[in-house]
């Protein structure tokens, strides 16, 4: 038995997310299909550290499997590659040590979210950013951003009907540039709710846009009610950019 | 009547390429069906300065258009908008004198190319670049790509069976850029033949796979004879990005 560190990369456009669903192709069901073959068949469970939605996209995912084999990282990578479509690719294989979990060992991802204010959109952006036409004030989106930083309930930033009942995370750190027409949030946390940054992102555009008082973001904190923050952010705009381990 | 100057940017993939073709929905095309309406449902011609192939993209495609109506340039650009997909944009839209064509008016033309040779290739880039694994030598392929500045007979680099007699073309710059696993060829020129820039890409990786060397370059072009220069790199990794009038 041997346990490998997968880092992967995919556009998320045509997959209805990471995780296997019932209603669609998910990137895990083909890292698991393209693995079947170097294990005879019978395709070993992939572990993703981040469960990404329909849409969003992945530069640094990074995956857990344990597979009764014997081939070198680089043979697995050539391997995956081969077999899986040009929109999933294995950046990076490495050994593990045993018992290595991509999630339960995840101690840090950082997550980029990426907006167009301009009228007209990019052909090439268009599976890539929310396109939010109009002028956002970035310094009070910049100013509300920073009361995330630190350990928070962010019961307020969760998806509607998520089961999740530990709702405290730590925000490590949250950067929002602006250049040209884009906005761009970068976001680092030791983890993160169903549709937290892309709830974060909606609530921000709504301080931006003059909707709400950057002053609101603590009594929004408090609230832990999902009814009492902004609109969900489309999730193509969304990608896990990084997770860090020990 | 009245003549309009219209700039676009389109994602080639999904079409046969700029000129309407029997076989599949050309950006023309649909360019023209987006004017219909503007116009009693008699769709003008639209014509373009580059006539773009299958899969090749474009960053600031210039076109012209005579309409018998009274619509300012904004109330255009925003009507094509509406109705074309997102993977053609009009950036712009201005009024033009009368007569203007955006292909013979057209003085200057810029493409650029662009090749990653890195062993995996990120899944965004995979419409929108050559992949071509393996080192190449940049100094030489920058080499040969100089001595194409100036006049010359481009026969050697235009599409087999193309019937464009007069294939004496000026190139006025070419800038071949590498960083990291990337090359981007950016070439300047009067007019390009068919294929041109693609077999001019070609040509060079093989000069800087060191299967050519770049003193050949000359006798290519002496030659005039397709079959002496080297393959055709393929449409997905070529930009239309600017064309210019006097």
């Amino acid at each position: 038995m041997r346990t490998y560190k997968l880092t992967l990369a995919y556009d998320g456009t045509n997959y209805v997310g990471w995780q296997r669903q019932a209603n669609g192709a998910s990137v895990q069901q083909l890292v698991e299909e393209a693995f079947a073959p170097l294990v005879d068949g019978v395709a070993p469970t992939v572990a993703g550290a981040g469960r990404t939605d329909a849409g969003v996209h992945a530069l640094g995912q990074v995956a857990s499997v344990n597979a009764e084999i014997d081939l070198s990282p680089q043979a697995v990578q050539r391997a995956l590659n081969v077999r899986l479509p040009a929109d999933i690719r294995v950046l990076h294989v490495e050994d593990a040590t045993p018992g290595f979990h991509a999630r339960f060992h995840a101690v840090r991802k950082q997550y980029r979210y990426r907006m167009i204010t301009a009228s007209v959109l990019s052909p090439f952006d268009r599976w890539y950013v929310w396109h939010a036409p109009g002028r956002r004030n970035v310094d009070v989106m910049r100013e509300a951003a920073a009361v995330l930083v630190g350990k928070h309930d962010f019961a307020s930033f969760q998806a509607r009907g998520a089961s999740v009942a530990a709702t405290i995370r730590t925000v490590h750190d949250v950067n929002l540039a602006s250049e040209g027409d884009e906005i761009r949030l970068t976001i680092e946390g030791d983890g993160f709710l169903r549709h937290m940054v892309r709830a974060i992102v909606g609530t921000l555009v709504e301080i931006g846009r003059g909707w709400r008082s950057p002053d609101d973001m603590d009594a929004l904190l408090a609230r832990g009610d999902r009814g009492a923050a902004g609109a969900t952010g489309p999730p193509h705009g969304l990608f896990l950019v990084r997770v860090d381990y020990h």
